[in-house]
């Protein structure tokens, strides 16, 4: 049984490797001094970072998207979102997952905040955007290879109904959709 | 180039195995076919599900922990929250994690959703719970062996300034407050 802290948090690392490096996924395995000072384990997947964007159409509706999810089995609603390529800058990386995903580029860009979606064993970090004046790109989509979705427009409040019951449950995708109605209502200016 | 699938988006298992077993995290990588027919490699982390909990005083305050998050080298400001144990009914995991990490009870528990913190990686869900009627157990909080953490209490209006100018930028915690402002406001009773 442990009381709680009350002083510094902070656990030190002691020694570390990358435990299993893969296709998609880099794991970290660290030795960390705790507060008390004894020696424990730490392992978490070592991400670059990602982008997500609230694409609002000029009629008020939200680009969204279907994709299969294989971890869960299942075909999740999202808003567009991808991961950061090395050296690229994050708003570079939602302009080009905006048009890759969707086929539209936005005139007009706004950085929302940073969540971190799973803070116990990840260091990721999304970048969140709100993307106004869209238009259809002549292109269209380009997917990255092997890479399947189909995207559909649903105005906010419909989409918030989707969060409300249980149709829409991805983290990125519920914050984004909560956090724009702050905005675009004005609550957030 | 792919263009969109615009069918059936379904990936199915053609193999796959335990890449890593650690003390935390299980990485599962599988080789599965794809909507065009062709093979590509899936890998994500296999988790037991999660719970998070906002708890919410008798005179309106949010309680609220500070903990050290290894994988982003700080301090994040969280709802209670934890793993669902082997067998484990969730809300029994809701109530145990909310005695252990700040030692209250709660007198009245609602379930308000599930969210899926990392689709692309992680087959981890979050139960979320809303916990009213709360009284101090005379145990205390009793955390798990290496856990330290710090409870405080915040008003959720505070609270939700916090997620605008981003000292929480937690997934869950964010969701978790902007859905009981939701839920507490009477818009989604």
């Amino acid at each position: 049984m442990k009381k709680h802290a009350g002083g510094d948090l902070t656990e030190h690392r002691v020694s570390g490797e990358e435990v299993y490096g893969g296709v998609l996924l880099h794991v970290q395995r660290d030795a960390v001094r705790l507060p008390d000072g004894r020696v424990a384990t730490r392992e978490y997947i070592d991400h670059p970072g990602a982008v997500a964007i609230v694409p609002v159409l000029d009629d008020g509706r939200i680009l969204l998207e279907r994709q299969f999810r294989y971890p869960l089995g299942r075909v999740m609603v999202e808003l567009p979102a991808g991961k950061i390529d090395p050296g690229e800058d994050p708003l570079g990386t939602a302009r080009r997952e905006l048009l890759e995903e969707t086929g539209h580029t936005a005139r007009e860009w706004r950085h929302v905040g940073t969540i971190h979606p799973l803070v116990a064993y990840s260091n990721e970090r999304i970048e969140l955007y709100l993307a106004r004046g869209l238009a259809e790109s002549r292109e269209g989509a380009a997917l990255d290879d092997g890479e399947f979705l189909e995207t559909f427009a649903l105005p906010l409040a419909e989409a918030l109904t989707w969060v409300r019951d249980g149709r829409i449950t991805d983290s990125k995708t519920v914050t984004g959709l909560l956090w724009a109605e702050k905005l675009l209502g004005g609550e957030w200016p």
